[in-house]
């Protein structure tokens, strides 16, 4: 299967595309010359790897009848100092509310979303220091 | 530096996040059992790179005094088949609009954003087959 995706450039930094039918500005921050009429479009990287592990987290969740009150994907990205500023390392904190929450079927979704399923991850740790920690929170 | 991402799940398979002051949804396609009200995450990782690649390609064509009457960045994604369904290959389309645009200034603008300043393309291509075309059309 292939996936496409145009992004047209429209003025200045600030660039536009349709993605599953759901229009996406990206643009560059007022001080680095842009008009910060969308987001940086590096951040998506981690917007993407939450997203993904995050469904395949709440699925897997579903099939094990385990509900929970609140859940989070904290991603944080360490950025290169020079050019390429890549992303060198990066977590994934995956934090659950709820009460009596069984820890060991958390552990086992998220393993089997980094392991198994989660095609963006499969890809980042190819290329950085990709680590995992799970929260519960009250 | 260090960047942060909070991806806070709404419902189903809904999540929801703030990127640089911009709201930011995701969600699954209905017939993944989501109600399609964002687009898919993997995708963010094409429109990451495009938009990082033509950011930079939009800042080295305007000091080079290089005035386009269009530019789309276009990634195509090939998927694998099995789990993890991700990316094994792109390719980045720069397609041009103008008259008698100066192809070697084209060329060297993209060469720079793919080997010195575009730090998603520095992560991808350390795990997956990248590869570039620049067009120019009317």
């Amino acid at each position: 299967m292939k996936h496409v995706l145009d992004l047209a450039w429209k003025q200045n930094m600030a660039f536009e595309t349709d993605l599953d039918g759901h229009k996406l500005v990206l643009d560059a921050a007022e001080e680095s010359g842009g008009d910060d009429s969308g987001p940086r479009p590096k951040k998506l990287m981690l917007a993407s790897l939450a997203g993904c592990t995050g469904m395949d987290v709440v699925m897997i969740l579903k099939k094990m009848k385990v509900e929970v009150a609140g859940f989070n994907v904290i991603v944080e990205g360490d950025v290169a100092d020079d050019h390429p500023k890549k992303y060198t390392k990066m977590k994934v904190i995956y934090q659950f509310k709820g009460d009596n929450l069984p820890l060991d079927k958390l552990e086992k979704a998220v393993k089997l979303s980094e392991e198994k399923y989660c095609g963006v991850s499969a890809v980042y740790k190819e290329a950085l220091e990709l680590t995992t920690e799970i929260r519960i929170v009250e």
